[in-house]
């Protein structure tokens, strides 16, 4: 007998009342208890994961899935030991739950509470990294939200497993019903449980940009992610060249494979004859691909510096994400066609100006319309763990609900209570009463 | 030579940069300015709304619209005046950007700062009230956001005439781009615009059910709105009676054609045979037809009550927003099942218990799945105004970004302002440096 995603969806939103009506401390001792079941499954997580890499290495060896992608399959005893580790974690976070967000006595005895409260349902879909579940999970339980996932078939035998640690670890918890946590397998069910806007309060895709991509496009339910990150660094005519030199290549070189990393490199003219030949010199050593534009290319020619990396830039390549070595520069006349290139190229992620005037970074941070807006660092600092948020659920682009990294607060909404004692509005409507609006918080 | 909704769309996002850059004073100057031009164009817009109202009212004698939509309507020199006051009002509104909503320290002079600041480009559709034009615009122009409206043809000569002097009153300020508000005037316009997600960070219906259910099923933009309003009140066993009639009654009563208006009234068997014979004898007076289950039926019949419109209610009658002087009415076994009744039937806009009973007040307002939950008061309070938010763009039933009564605050989003001075994260990454998270604020 299957189980249908209405049945799922249903159980779970029955879950969500039940976690509705748990304490902080009943979360965090639940999650506790995952995390012991997480360590005494490690032989059990780990041999299931050795069956979903034995199957990888064969598609990689037939060269249809990516070494990288085999990585990030593979689970050790070390990385289970991680992921209980971060399950602990999270219930150092402060509660998120019943947070006022503002009250106000609307007259004597008439007091609006604005509370923070579980949004209810949770769609989680997400690849390869069997971890993502105890991770994604862990957020959903401390906010009191039942959690819905699919995962990737590479990942099957893995996710599997984990998934029945977590809800064996809830069993023996009377209030905390198993449902809290659930699984889907087939990318059919996933996609049914993407028009059940009733039923399911937000969706967060976690992956390739084909699959958040697919989700935005077919989701009748709120969806909290970002399709793309392409960044960029401005280079002002007033920038520090070493902390411009740092910043570019950090935001470029740390890390190329994520999303914050810098994507365009945009430079003052006035400051470009000076700038550019050192930097492609880095560039250069860290074997970085660049495709400048017209004025680039002129500028290191002229300098005499010759690069045997150096492209030249189509229109295309100011919107490409290339999460690789490769980074595409144009010079602009000013901060006015920076400001005006990134909000017409970018995604709206995370964009950094480098210059010791203040005024142009004011201008900068204030009218580049992306979540992340940022003077003299790194593009590569926009991470929840980084802004101390303590956890991620993910990074959105969007801009309503949640905006760049995406905490425990991202995963909650607010509810308004109203306490009265028999309060009715035709007094205020006949004039008998009128409204005293005392702010209190 | 017609403009098409892509260059409207974009005249606005240019607008909403212009916009962005204004100080809060400058965006008071120009909004004081608009309800001068209102005032002194009161014989304009009164004689344009004559015209509208001349067709209207063939259209009311042939049956094809109600006296309702003709009163709706309908502009006088006071409603003029009423505009401009309006939006006065709301240059007194404390500034809703640049607020810092949070701030820490990720590491010595590496200050994140949470900044709130406007969404960028809003639609709005609505039908009838040609106030709307000016109550939206003073909203969207108060956050820096740049507006695209599309009004009821019904109204048209009216809201031309309006929308003329937004645009007249804004051009003796350079910073200020007339597009900041535009007008489309076709559906198909309208429909368009809802296509456009990149254009376009938010939409909001105010109408009928019809129209809103129509947009929140055809946006690929995010919605804020409702498209019902089916509230409950629930007398609890522990009600003070005079309380539980005098709340029931407003709920019912006061302003029956409103969205925070009751529709169903839930009453615990415990006290059904008290309360429901004194309740239905007031809702008699006031003419309220009302629809009970069969308990309900019985306990009045036992009563020797006889209620002139009493009928049987159906099961889809709990479903069902009458906006009128209708009301469903069922007994339950007690709060488990008025909770379960209204998170299965309700719409989740405003649900209030009536009890003495604070636990079981605590449970409701915890539990019930609502933007809005009420001890002891009437559902009628879910309003902007009642709420101290000083004006309103409507109520959102959603979850995501903002719910319940929604001021300017929904019409922003936030930003993180992160300002260093050269850091980047492979100091971090390496252990040369490590993160110290201090939360200023």
């Amino acid at each position: 007998m299957t189980t249908t995603v209405k049945e799922i969806a249903a159980r779970a939103r029955v879950a969500s009342r039940a976690l509705a009506r748990l304490s902080n401390n009943a979360r965090n001792e639940v999650l506790l208890a995952v995390a012991d079941g997480l360590e005494a499954a490690a032989a059990e997580i780990v041999s299931a994961n050795a069956i979903d890499c034995a199957a990888a290495e064969k598609e990689v060896a037939a060269g249809k899935m990516s070494a990288a992608m085999l990585k990030r399959l593979r689970v050790s005893n070390a990385g289970v030991r991680e992921m209980a580790l971060r399950v602990r974690d999270v219930t150092r976070l402060p509660d998120p739950l019943g947070r006022k967000l503002g009250a106000t006595e609307l007259d004597d005895g008439l007091l609006l509470v604005k509370e923070s409260c579980a949004l209810g349902v949770i769609g989680i879909v997400f690849e390869s990294r069997p971890e993502v579940i105890s991770q994604v999970a862990s957020l959903t339980l401390k906010t009191s939200n039942a959690v819905i996932m699919k995962g990737g078939s590479e990942s099957a035998h893995t996710n599997e497993v984990i998934v029945n640690v977590w809800r064996k670890a809830l069993e023996p918890f009377p209030a905390v019903p198993a449902d809290a946590v659930q699984m889907l397998r087939t990318r059919e069910e996933f996609a049914e449980l993407l028009t059940m806007d009733r039923d399911v309060d937000m969706i967060v895709p976690r992956g390739s940009y084909e699959l958040v991509h697919y989700v935005m496009q077919n989701s009748r339910i709120p969806v909290l992610g970002h399709g793309e990150g392409v960044c960029h660094v401005y280079v002002d005519r007033a920038a520090d060249l070493e902390k411009a030199l740092l910043v570019t290549f950090d935001s470029k070189v740390q890390y190329p494979a994520v999303c914050n990393a810098a994507e365009t490199l945009l430079v003052d003219e006035a400051i470009a004859a000076k700038f550019l030949p050192p930097m492609m010199a880095r560039f250069s050593e860290a074997k970085v691909e660049v495709r400048g534009c017209p004025k680039t290319l002129a500028v290191l020619e002229a300098s005499g510096g010759y690069i045997a990396a150096l492209k030249s830039a189509t229109e295309q390549d100011w919107r490409t994400e290339y999460s690789d070595l490769i980074i595409s520069v144009k010079i602009v006349v000013g901060l006015d066609e920076a400001i005006e290139h990134i909000n017409r190229y970018g995604s709206k992620h995370t964009d950094a100006i480098i210059t010791e005037d203040a005024g142009a970074a004011e201008r900068f941070l204030n009218e580049v319309d992306s979540a992340g807006v940022y003077h003299n660092a790194s593009t590569r600092f926009a991470d929840g763990y980084r802004y101390g948020l303590g956890a991620e659920i993910g990074i959105s682009n969007g801009k309503v609900h949640a905006r760049g990294p995406v905490g425990l607060e991202g995963l909650t909404t607010y509810k308004w209570k109203l306490r009265g004692h028999g309060d009715v509005v035709a007094d205020y409507a006949s004039g008998k009463k009128s409204f005293k609006h005392r702010v209190i918080q």
